[in-house]
């Protein structure tokens, strides 16, 4: 495709409809010149090719697990293999680009669409979105990272402003999108419905022309969620490419506003070049590959199996064993809530119920106990019954879609009331419960917990959960996901709490950059379930931390190597995770940040040495003062462990940066700030020494507070601090 | 005193001299006119007559507990006698005007000040406040309310800028000040160090002139913290009266501002005549009054027994039997931290020590334990022989000077690690163990508790504190004090930990209104011990709440009665606290805000019915809507309790208020939105409906999270939304 010269041969109408879609999934065609339209579908947890804006009646395709799920695996692997299963079936449909994968963070738990986002860190949701990316493009099929930025909350998504510091946006909820930007070139971008700062990110100039395509180099497109357009003129300015759906109902407006000199043609074709570019790349890069569905749905449960979290396991009670005496109690194990709703929501390919998939490892009694909603007494009675004649019971709960869903935010993180009851009067007869929850995002275990014996969190896991459920607690297969958000102990302890949904305006980020366990940890708060943690049926000791520098400088690496062992007598995975602690900063800073990690496969008795490396930028934090991320000189912790709240090992190194990041002393800097800092410190003691300062008199605590300029006021300084500020080496 | 003749007799010279003091202690006398200097002198605790600006060698005087201390009282009559006991003092040494009372608030427990401070509530410091103000003026002295405002550290506070919502403001830290110059008129009002949104509170006409002066109708002079003058043109522009200490070293700039025209006469005269009415005042009010030194003392010591706190009482090893084998360890038993450092630093009339006073009632053996730093092993040694052989020990504890004072915040709420030490290794020896603990505000108990039979809160309680600590121990008085502040778990719990002191620039202070409790109840954490907390050696009953009204108007009071019976075997007072919750408000509210409180004494088997009032400014909240105070309609729980989470009966009354807080609805409101609100509900819904929209369809989550104004974009709804706009009376 020769899109120079195509620019020169379309009109100025050709090229403002190329700059909306043709209909809610493909971009506009231009016969005349052979352009084709591409085919845009969701979503992130499986091809949904779909008529029109009705979320039902889409194309069967396999139903991999939510993004929640794939997280917990922290398999970089499966989930590239995920993207490139996909990608496959995209091609079965004819589908160009992917809309996906969803990479915002989970700043409450109450968001409506965390189900669909990987993690309430970063780091990890920048490393899986990167192989995501990159497995559905080694394919040939484009991606869409999606949503950018801020868009943390459905209530008010169209038109709420989030209100987040430049240190926030950058360490937080660009950092993602940065990396992925960076390391997998994705084809497309998309942008937020939502404004930032107070301006709509369809149309912001700052965040997508100089972040997105200047600052990071973004050579693709950025196109609008469905609707994001508030004003077509604006989004052309600030650097969207693609409104979706089409046709463009403001195509008049670009239009006379390019005649009126308001838009130039040089935006234009800006745009206009993108949305060619992204036609020719699907055209050259398109492969002929077969689509195996069979092979798809053992691939999703794959991922179900590792991304599964086992919570709890009191006595070791699971595995199970084919030969207890089993009930299986809950409406959810028949008909499990296997996807999100929303825009993800589609047709899988098959799907099995867990029930069915634990009748073929073991002999279990069933109960239904609950219907959708309302507490059902018959169904409760019978229950109550057969959880009497069992030796154990699993109970499968979760939430319902009209507790989550695309499109709002949970009220709470409860459980329904009806499935709660059922747990509560199950637990009367029995006490060997064995709890399979589903759902999208931490659910509140605090008050039912001490009635469990174990907990299953089964997040939506896709067509092929349920075989996946069923060979976790049979043994079949060694659960080892782990947590890749906090199950806080009261949703009400979460940092967004105070300032979540904000109001129809605007929605302040005031925890800035303590979001999830960067809040949880620095403020050393109680939770449930802490960030990074989950349970195996083995256990896995960690020795031999070893670090390749004890000093670093700019531009060199860290390699971390530490030795993990099988001490258990089952195979199993273990998630080994490095966070970093800045142990003094001009700023306040996490008290740990995940920097690294792996996911180790050992046999019972077996080792292996992991090890992980840390870049410069792992070091870094946002500055404000150098409107850039840089790192500064200091000593830094090392923790290598097992969750967040679980370090095995620690060890330090010292960074020697050449970053000016250090405050500059000022006349308004107090004598204590003086005494304290290591480039003034031994001048300011002199200098109060001579003035015959007495440490112990009452009025030294108030000299200590003292900014410098005011010391004139006491009798025992000189009327004129200029000689001080001299010594001191500051300016007046 | 004829103030508008002094007005066109002095030059303007003599005018400006006025406006700044002749020294530390003293404002200018003009002899050729009969003009008299001032005398104003520290501080909220007693009276310190010192020369100069060094805080050691003042005259004697009642050293009487710190506000903190003083406001775990709740006792208003008491502390009016505080106030009419210090008035005394002041005329026996011949000062005019006591500065104080400290009302600023307890942000943080790091704040250095927080001992001199009352509350973490502002309602409780507003009514502590002004009985005190009102104690010492009626005796003819004036009060300077201090430090207006938003000064809740030390770190910084001579450049900080307190960024404050004005919301926060006007609910939090605006409270304490407005009440007291609205029910008590202090003559002055002493402005703070730092800077509030940007702008120096020596020159901060917003809030000096428009709010203070304009709004609340202050009729006396504002003055200077002690070189709180950043610009002294400014600062008179600014609604400042009075410039502290003086003589003013900036008179030449405000002479040559004047000659310029850009400072006006009419400026001069007004902050003129608010020196000299103040002086005048100060004469006409004059009284002859006698001053008793050893009633202030009963005094002191009376306070302090109603004021410190019994925080822990296991197994009832609290009272002391005079019988009992009973050791005392501890330095402070000898030499008690009675006071806090700095301006309210002073020599106390006379000085007991706790370890006197105890044996004054009982045989002990006493051991010193520890040095003021370092651990001594000798000591520790003696100490831990010592408590060996005795049945019970009580161990003095606290706070140092060096790590409380004004000055600097603390670091961290711990104990000295050597008092740690000492409490760890009797702990070994002897389980009987009761900790008394001197410090100005909360310390870490949590580490140490499992340690502890008893604890007792002494605070820094004065001169008299010594024999108060005794009586409470040994049961000659009955604990009646409860927490003005919470001890939290762990400090780091804090809602401003992570924006606490903030740069050099600034401190945001971004909890907003939920400070203290407000945040911890709203949020549901864990603490160690609650606001309002503190145990007595009886107990009491709450029954028979009675509400004088189940609906109230604006304008009207409720009565709000509950009886109150002393059910244990001591005559105690109990302390009722009355809470209220908005149950549903369109801002954030906090889960509950103390309204009202009554402090009862009752002989054994006796109950009082204490009856309470609310007035419509208790309901209310500060509306940036209305950019005033309103009531907003519907219902509101009434919570009376011991504590703020020791809530014995609950009631609710229904308000029906004019003031429109309702959020006015509008196309970008979600069709939820609609849904759920009362004035468009069945509308909605009926427009749904007509529709044909399937609330069962997979669409109808997104459908709810859309603004009205994005409905169009779906094929069951009209393309022009006008009429429907219409049918909800909102317009376009």
């Amino acid at each position: 495709m020769k899109i120079d010269q195509l620019l020169t041969e379309l009109t100025i109408a050709e090229k403002i409809s190329l700059l909306s879609g043709a209909d809610f999934w493909h971009t506009e065609a231009i016969e005349r010149l052979a352009i084709p339209a591409l085919t845009l579908t969701d979503g992130p947890h499986g091809v949904r090719l779909a008529e029109g804006g009705d979320l039902e009646g889409s194309q069967p395709a396999t139903s991999f697990p939510i993004e929640a799920l794939a997280a917990a695996s922290w398999n970089k692997g499966l989930i590239s293999k995920m993207g490139k299963a996909i990608a496959r079936e995209c091609y079965h449909y004819g589908v160009n680009v992917l809309l996906g994968p969803g990479v915002n963070g989970k700043r409450s738990p109450l968001g409506g669409r965390n189900f669909e986002y990987y993690s309430e860190d970063p780091y990890l949701t920048a490393e899986l979105g990167t192989a995501f990316v990159k497995g559905v493009q080694s394919q040939g099929i484009g991606t869409s990272v999606k949503h950018f930025v801020a868009n943390e909350q459905e209530t008010n998504r169209m038109v709420v402003s989030s209100e987040v510091s430049e240190r926030a946006l950058r360490e937080i909820y660009f950092y993602p999108f940065e990396m992925i930007v960076k390391k997998a070139e994705p084809w497309t971008v998309m942008c937020s419905y939502n404004k930032v700062n107070g301006c709509y990110m369809s149309e912001n100039n700052d965040y997508l022309t100089k972040v997105l395509k200047e600052e990071w180099n973004f050579k693709g497109l950025i196109m609008s969620d469905w609707g994001a357009v508030a004003d077509k003129v604006s989004s052309l300015q600030g650097g969207l490419d693609l409104e979706m759906p089409g046709p463009g109902k403001a195509d008049q407006q670009a239009l006379a506003a390019y005649q009126k000199g308001e838009l130039t043609l040089e935006i234009i074709d800006q745009r206009v070049r993108k949305v060619l570019e992204l036609i020719a790349k699907s055209a050259a890069e398109k492969q002929q590959l077969n689509c195996d569905f069979e092979e798809n749905h053992k691939l999703a449960q794959q991922i179900a199996e590792e991304g599964i979290v086992l919570l709890k396991n009191e006595a070791e009670i699971l595995p199970l064993q084919t030969s207890d005496k089993i009930a299986v109690i809950g409406k959810f194990a028949e008909e499990p809530r296997f996807q999100g709703g929303g825009s993800s929501h589609m047709t899988p390919y098959k799907l099995e119920n867990p029930l069915t998939a634990i009748k073929r490892i073991a002999e279990v009694k069933y109960a239904q106990g609950y219907q959708e909603t309302g507490i059902d007494k018959d169904l409760l009675a019978a229950a109550v019954k057969v959880a009497e004649q069992a030796e154990k019971v699993i109970l499968f709960v979760g939430t319902t879609e009209m507790i989550e869903s695309e499109g709002y935010d949970r009220k709470d993180i409860e459980l329904p009331t009806n499935q709660l009851k059922l747990i509560k009067e199950v637990a009367r007869v029995n006490q060997n419960l064995v709890l399979v929850n589903y759902s999208g995002a931490a659910v509140n275990l605090t008050k039912i917990d001490s009635k469990l014996k174990a907990v299953l969190q089964a997040w939506l896991p896709g067509q092929a959960g349920a075989a996946a459920v069923a060979n976790i607690l049979f043994g079949q297969v060694n659960p080892s996901g782990k947590l890749s958000e906090t199950f806080p102990l009261n949703y009400k302890h979460n940092p967004s709490y105070l300032n979540f949904p904000g109001n129809i305006n605007s929605v302040e980020y005031k925890e800035g950059i303590f979001v999830g366990y960067r809040y949880y940890d620095s403020k050393e708060l109680p939770v449930k379930y802490p960030f990074g943690y989950g349970l195996s049926y083995t256990k896995f000791e960690y020795k031999n931390l070893e670090l390749s520098h004890s000093k670093l400088k700019n531009g060199q690496d860290l390699k971390v190597a530490v030795e993990i062992k099988n001490i258990g007598e089952r195979t199993g995975k273990e998630i080994v995770q490095l966070y970093l602690q800045d142990q003094v900063s001009t700023v306040k800073r996490p008290s740990k940040e995940l920097k690294a990690f792996a996911k180790v496969n050992l046999k019972p008795g077996e080792s292996k040495v992991v090890t992980l490396t840390l870049v410069e930028r792992d070091f870094a934090f946002y500055s404000e003062k150098l409107n850039d991320f840089a790192v500064e000189s200091g000593k830094f912790t090392i923790l290598v462990g097992a969750s967040s709240r679980d370090i095995r090992l620690t060890s330090e190194v010292e960074f020697d940066s050449e970053s000016d990041l250090q405050e500059k002393l000022t006349v308004k800097h107090s004598i204590e700030r003086f005494l304290n800092d290591q480039r003034t410190g031994a001048v300011m003691k002199n200098i109060l020494q001579q003035m015959g300062v007495d440490n112990k008199a009452a009025i030294y605590p108030i000299i200590l507070g003292m900014p410098l300029q005011n010391l004139a006021m006491f009798e025992f300084a000189p009327d004129d601090l200029t000689e001080i500020y001299h010594q001191l080496g500051i300016e007046e």
